[in-house]
C-alpha cells in the first residue's frame, strides 16, 4: 500500500512496532511521533521506529491519511478529542485498543465526518514494555480484528484493513461488543483467573511450582495499571464471564465429590480436544 | 552414585526418560523394564532405556537395590500389592506420582519392613506422553519433592535423595499431605481452570484467542485419565482450592462492580509482583 504519511501517538511497545513495520514495509511513508515522554519519542526516532518528532498531538496528525492512537484505553477518549479539530480531510483514524466499545463509541462521536474512524485490535504484543523491546516483524501472521459498525465508512474500513494487512496481519471483522464478549472470555478474564491463582496460592506453594504455572501464569505478569483499565473497561462481560467460570467450577466441585470419574473424565478429554482443535486451526 | 540394579515399572515419557537419565549419569548401572505393552517396552529398549525386559512385575524388582514405579497413580496401589512378596532385602521403593498421600500411605502399609519406601515427585514431564518422547536431560535442574513421613527409614530417604539428585535434579523434603495441598494449588486447580476456561468459551471466541490464552490453557491439554485420577486422589484440597478461587473471583467481581481503581490495580500489581518474585527464585 501507499500512505505518505503515517502518524502513531503513543509509541510503546506496539507503536514503536508499528513504525519498524511500516518502514519496512511500507514504501516512502514517512511516520510521525507523538507521545508524553521526549526520551521515548527520542529513543524511538534513533531506533527507526518513526521519522519525526511532533510537539503535540495536533501537529502529528495534520498531514496525515492514516492516525494510530497507540496510548492507554483510559487516555483514548481525551485524545481524540485534541486531534479532533486537526485530522485532515479524508484521513483515517484507528486505535490499538483491547476493548472496542467504549473506545469506538468515543472515535465515531469525537471524529468529524471530514474524516474516518475504525476500530482496531491487532492481536500482537508481549509481556514486555516499552519502545526499546519494537520489533518490525511483531506483528507477522497474527490477527487483527476491525470492529466496523453501521456508521463506519467503506473506504476508511478499506484503507485500515489494507493498511494492517500490508504490516503481515490477518484480519478479520465483527461488531465492537460481540469483540468484547469474545475477548472477556480469552483475554480478559484468564489474565484476571492467573492473577487470582497468583495471588491465593500460599508461599510455599509458588516455591514448588512448576513450568505449567509459570505457563499459565505469564499474562498476570502484564502491567496493573494497562489491565486494570481494560478490567473496568469492559466489567460487564468480564463479570458475566466470572459467573459462568464459577457456575463451572462449581460443576467440577460436584463431580469431584460424587466421585464422578465418567463425568470427570468426559469433561477434561473435552477441553483437551477443544484446545487441539484452536491449536490445529491456529497452524 | 552406585546402584547396580534399578527397575522401572511403567515405561512411558518419565519412566523412559529416568532410565535414559540413569545410563547417561550412573555407571555400570542395569536396567530392568517392566510395562503392559510389550510394543513400549521393545521401543524403551531399542532407545536404550532398558537394558531388559521383565516378564512380570516381580521378576522386574527382585534382584534390584532401586524401584521406580511409573505407572499411573491409580494403578500404584495394586501394583505395590504385586511387588511387596518380591523386593529384595534393603531395596528402595519410590515412585514418581502428582499426590502422595494416598500413594505413601499404600507404599508404607504394603512394602514390606525389609525394604523401604520413600514417595517422590520429580516436577518434570511435558504435556507429550509416550517412551518416543524420553529424554536422558528431562531432570537436569529440575525439581524433586521427597515426602517422608515419621515411618521413612534414613537409609531409604538418603538413597532416593541420592538416586534424583544422580539424574540432576535438586530435591526438597515436605510431608504428604503438605504436598498435595501445595500442588492442588500450583498445578491441579490451575489444570482444572485451564480446562473450565477452555470449555466455558464461546467457538467465535476460540477463534480470535491469541498466544496468551493457549500458554494459559497449556496444561489443559494434557491426558485426560491421568488428570482425572489426579483430581479425585486430591479431591478435598483441590475442593478447598476452588472455594478460595471462587472467593477471589468474588471480590474481584465487587471491585469491577465499584470500579474500585485502586484495589484493583494494588490486587493486580501484587499478582504480578508475586510472579515477578517466583521468576527471580527459579532462576
Amino acid at each position: 500500500m501507499d500512505a505518505r504519511r503515517i502518524s502513531i501517538l503513543g509509541v510503546g511497545l506496539l507503536g514503536g512496532s508499528i513504525g519498524l513495520a511500516c518502514r519496512s514495509r511500507i514504501r516512502d511513508c514517512e511516520i510521525i511521533g507523538y507521545g508524553h515522554r521526549k526520551q521515548t519519542l527520542e529513543t524511538a526516532r534513533q531506533m527507526g521506529a518513526i521519522h519525526r518528532i511532533a510537539e503535540n498531538p495536533q501537529e502529528a496528525v495534520k498531514d496525515s491519511e492514516i492516525v494510530v492512537l497507540c496510548t492507554p484505553v483510559s487516555s483514548l477518549s481525551r485524545l481524540i478529542a485534541e486531534i479532533a479539530p486537526a485530522v485532515a480531510p479524508g484521513a483515517v483514524v484507528t486505535d490499538v485498543g483491547s476493548t472496542k466499545q467504549s473506545v469506538v463509541a468515543a472515535g465515531e462521536m469525537g471524529i468529524p465526518a471530514r474524516a474516518h474512524f475504525v476500530g482496531s485490535h491487532p492481536m500482537a504484543g508481549s509481556e514486555k514494555r516499552g519502545v526499546q523491546f519494537a520489533r518490525a516483524d511483531l506483528f507477522e501472521k497474527a490477527l487483527c480484528i476491525l470492529t466496523p459498525t453501521g456508521r463506519t465508512s467503506r473506504a476508511g474500513l478499506s484503507a485500515i484493513e489494507k493498511f494492517w494487512q500490508s504490516l503481515g496481519m490477518r484480519t478479520i471483522q465483527m461488531a465492537p461488543d460481540q469483540h468484547d464478549r469474545y475477548l472477556a472470555e480469552v483475554s480478559h478474564l484468564p489474565h484476571a483467573v492467573a492473577a487470582a491463582l497468583v495471588s491465593m496460592a500460599e508461599p510455599g506453594s509458588l516455591d514448588v511450582a512448576g513450568n505449567g504455572f509459570l505457563d499459565l501464569t505469564r499474562i498476570a505478569g502484564g502491567d496493573g495499571g494497562l489491565w486494570r483499565d481494560i478490567l473496568l473497561d469492559n466489567r460487564e462481560n468480564v463479570c458475566a464471564s466470572i459467573a459462568q467460570l464459577k457456575e463451572s467450577l462449581s460443576g467440577l466441585e460436584k463431580m469431584l465429590r460424587a466421585g464422578d470419574e465418567t463425568g470427570l473424565k468426559h469433561w477434561l478429554d473435552q477441553a483437551a480436544a477443544r484446545r487441539q482443535a484452536m491449536l490445529d486451526r491456529s497452524r
